[in-house]
């Protein structure tokens, strides 16, 4: 017999990506709605998909937005940020708060979010994400066109429903899965 | 008539986590398998959670690696490693690439992967993953338990069947999200 399979796997070629498609050879990321607040508490949202946790103790999370974002200097001058998860049901929300600059409009009061108070930081949590990770930034670091900034995690929250002897059922909380500004969520 | 849909939803609690379960709160995450080598060019794979983009323009990403890691100095002396992405059919190789250390073993050779030359740098691809990110470290940040690796993309390449214009199809490729040591991949 003729292992065509075998053959197949064995010719297949690995494809040169250009500069600017580099990223593309990269799995699958994730997306956060991060709110912040200038001086005076006004809070804002920022959609971000870069997103991971660095450290498990002290738990520590690493969150990253371009210098030209109006909430790049929020979290820069104000310190504090909430990292806030949506599911796939707030798609067209998180998307929304992506575009939209909290330069020109109230992004709660615009897309119908709703600010519930953190418990240790200014910026309000969004009630309609499952998960909140409150933070004090630690650390900055410039990387190419982006900023990272590294969040201490002050106090966390989550939905009851989504919580399953204290970790979360990702099943049940149905996060929202992106490439290239297309939404997904996850499967078994 | 009664909203208890709204009355519910306006009850719902927020259920506040214990330090050890704040990162519970987040989304779920992306799954790469690093590769790097020791200065004589012997290949090791490390199993990583923590990986992002961070910069488009120059294409930089970030990793996060513990120090008690075997690659950890691997990729500090060498200053080189291959972001690969796997997807959900590799994930019992990627698993176990994840828990035994290339201290002990040669992890291509006991899991049945497939080392082939990358081309900018020195650590191989592996051939069973559809996604490949060659880079230079340019950055380590030391983030509580875990360093931060700054890679800038050297090179990148990934198989042609998941390709779409330029574009990674994710659909086709399937990439692993995880969470807790749990397994899953994307749907529409």
């Amino acid at each position: 017999m003729f292992l065509i399979g075998k053959l197949h796997e064995h010719l297949m070629p690995k494809v040169e990506l250009n500069k600017n498609k580099m990223l593309q050879a990269g799995p699958a990321g994730n997306i956060v709605m991060v709110t912040c607040c200038d001086k005076d508490g006004r809070a804002n949202i920022i959609t971000a998909g870069m997103y991971m946790p660095i450290s498990s103790n002290p738990p520590q999370i690493c969150v990253g937005i371009a210098p030209e974002r109006y909430s790049h200097n929020l979290i820069l001058e104000q310190g504090e940020f909430v990292v806030n998860s949506p599911s796939i049901m707030l798609k067209e929300k998180m998307h929304l708060c992506g575009i939209k600059s909290g330069r020109d409009i109230d992004k709660f009061k615009e897309f119908g979010l709703t600010p519930i108070p953190a418990k240790k930081v200014r910026p309000p949590l969004i009630k309609e994400c499952f998960g909140h990770i409150e933070c004090e930034v630690v650390n900055r670091v410039i990387c190419g066109d982006h900023t990272l900034f590294v969040g201490q995690v002050v106090s966390a929250s989550a939905d009851k429903e989504v919580l399953a002897g204290g970790n979360l059922d990702v099943l049940k909380a149905q996060p929202i899965v992106q490439k290239n500004h297309l939404y997904y969520t996850i499967r078994a």
